[in-house]
């Protein structure tokens, strides 16, 4: 059993992250609320999401899973005005998740989550923690695209680096204690893909708050909240390690 | 003779609602105004508009006929900003039509209407008459745009419902005499192609209230005004009859 | 040595006008400013730009020469928001320009400029000066361009026009002393390529006097200023002649 509504603007936010990664997605639900790990085909990358119930405007299940094409939940969230509520409930008889939006009735077949089993998602323990919001991000962002090498994250006690070098050109992001919140004792240094950091960067609504988490030539996470904090997210990406 | 100013929002409401079925229109112009009869190639849909002088800013005609290539029309719309008058002239010495838009002429061949002959329109009694604002039709169109297999179109005496049924999803809009004013003794149900609803549908611009005229297995009518009723539409679509 | 900052809507302004034309460009810098000279690669049209040091929020330089990939500016103008300050920095010892807008740093290569030699700009005295706001000239290209054949523009004391002849439908733009400055004693009228003129009419930023400079079968000159006054153009465009 399985009935919640939330807006539109939260269930969109969810959708843009996770589809960075995956179209098919498994939701775990509890009578608390809605987890989901996940992670690409390539296992570059990994998203690990929390939704509590405060996340929904009404909630209201027994333990079940869910199985979602986010192309198919696209195609509902463009029915909905912003502040709109969705409204989903799990139809027993069928299997089918219905969603209603104003008079709109939209009944969706789920996706078979047998098999799709959830990540291990690694502990990691990262030296360097750098709070930004998410709008310098994306103008670093921007800025290297032109550039598209892979982008080299830096941080020390009173710098945060995002560059990308080109054979002739390069570019950089330099922030230091004014614009960013950095907690460091030491120089840290990592590489990574270009498309995966643009895609996150980019999906994360204006407005938000995120925490990078740094180390050396190691995975880095990027942890944030949506829904006004009732939605948690962490995002792990993989280092591109030179060979040399 | 044919001389005549207009807005152009509402030459380009008029054009929009008559490129949804063809790209060249003969309008038959008297002193009182002019009307159009049109049939979409696959004689799938039909058009009868009739524009009555109060439609326009200034009208002064004899009886005659224009044949306009409605691609070049929206060439001169594009010229005017909302809100600015096109003034419209018969040049009888070159035969061509002369668009003013501000400091801007434009003259124009018309298109040869010998053999351009009115359809002749059917007289239809329709059960059901159930009056929409065309934005609810918006929304359920967008809906069913997921799906694009057949629509159907079912009223009762209390409820009106657009809906459309996949192999595995389905989407319906319902709605009921609260946001529609419903006239039906029995039941109706009639199924129709998604392209042509869709495109007439979106064409017709927000604020319009729409008569929609149904039966059972039958053609199906949209009654609309445009111009602040001075200019009438009737459309007809021919049902799709399921074989079994 | 060069250091500068402008405003990024000037840079914008600037590099639209030019990229009409061609894609790498060669600026001359002295201490009072830049200048630039450039014809294109069928040698239609020729481009004359002198920015003084006013058009820039700060200048200081000795005399040098940068040549610059136009792309490549696009993208940084890409970072900056309307009325963010762009700063600009010649490495002596990379040989790179460095540019900075906010918190990024953009490191260019520059382009050689050994063989981009200044085009000769060929003096002009022509007979007819005509002063009219873009926005008209922006209207009237709009409207040629379904048309597209080669443009006419004609000049007499009591008029100005921007004409386009079909082989069926025709479209002109004409003004009169009430929304144009016309002088001119005689009749003047030439033919001109229509791509280049939309071109240039387009990149030209709204709000901007033109002064249009004509004669008989004779090149045109469009002279206007950028920058409140500070950037100022000359762009030439060769007449199409008619054989006969």
């Amino acid at each position: 059993m399985f009935v919640a509504e939330l807006k539109s603007d939260v269930l969109k936010g969810i959708v843009n992250i996770i589809s960075t990664l995956i179209d098919e997605v498994k939701f775990t639900i509890t009578s608390e609320g809605m987890t989901l790990k996940a992670v690409d085909a390539a296992h570059v990358a990994m998203i690990e999401m929390n939704l509590t119930k405060g996340a929904f405007e009404s909630f209201s299940a027994e333990d079940t899973e869910i199985g979602l094409d986010l192309e198919k939940v696209k195609g509902v969230l463009k029915l909905a005005g912003s502040g709109e509520t969705i409204r989903m409930e799990q139809d027993d008889a069928t299997g089918k998740l219905v969603f209603k939006v104003g008079n709109i009735t939209r009944r969706m077949s789920l996706i078979d989550t047998t098999g799709m089993n959830d990540p291990k998602v690694p502990q990691l323990n990262l030296t360097a923690t750098i709070t930004v919001p998410i709008e310098e991000l994306q103008k670093g962002i921007r800025a290297v695209e032109s550039i598209s090498d892979h982008i080299t994250l830096k941080a020390g006690p009173e710098f945060f680096e995002l560059s990308c070098e080109g054979d002739t050109d390069s570019v950089s992001l330099r922030l230091d204690p004014s614009s960013a919140k950095i907690s460091t004792d030491s120089d840290v240094c990592s590489m990574f893909p270009p498309d995966y950091l643009a895609n996150i960067i980019k999906a994360i609504p204006s407005g938000t708050q995120v925490d990078i988490e740094l180390d050396n030539d190691y995975p880095m996470k990027l942890v944030f909240a949506l829904a006004d904090g009732a939605a948690k997210v962490d995002y792990l990406l993989a280092p591109r390690i030179e060979s040399e």
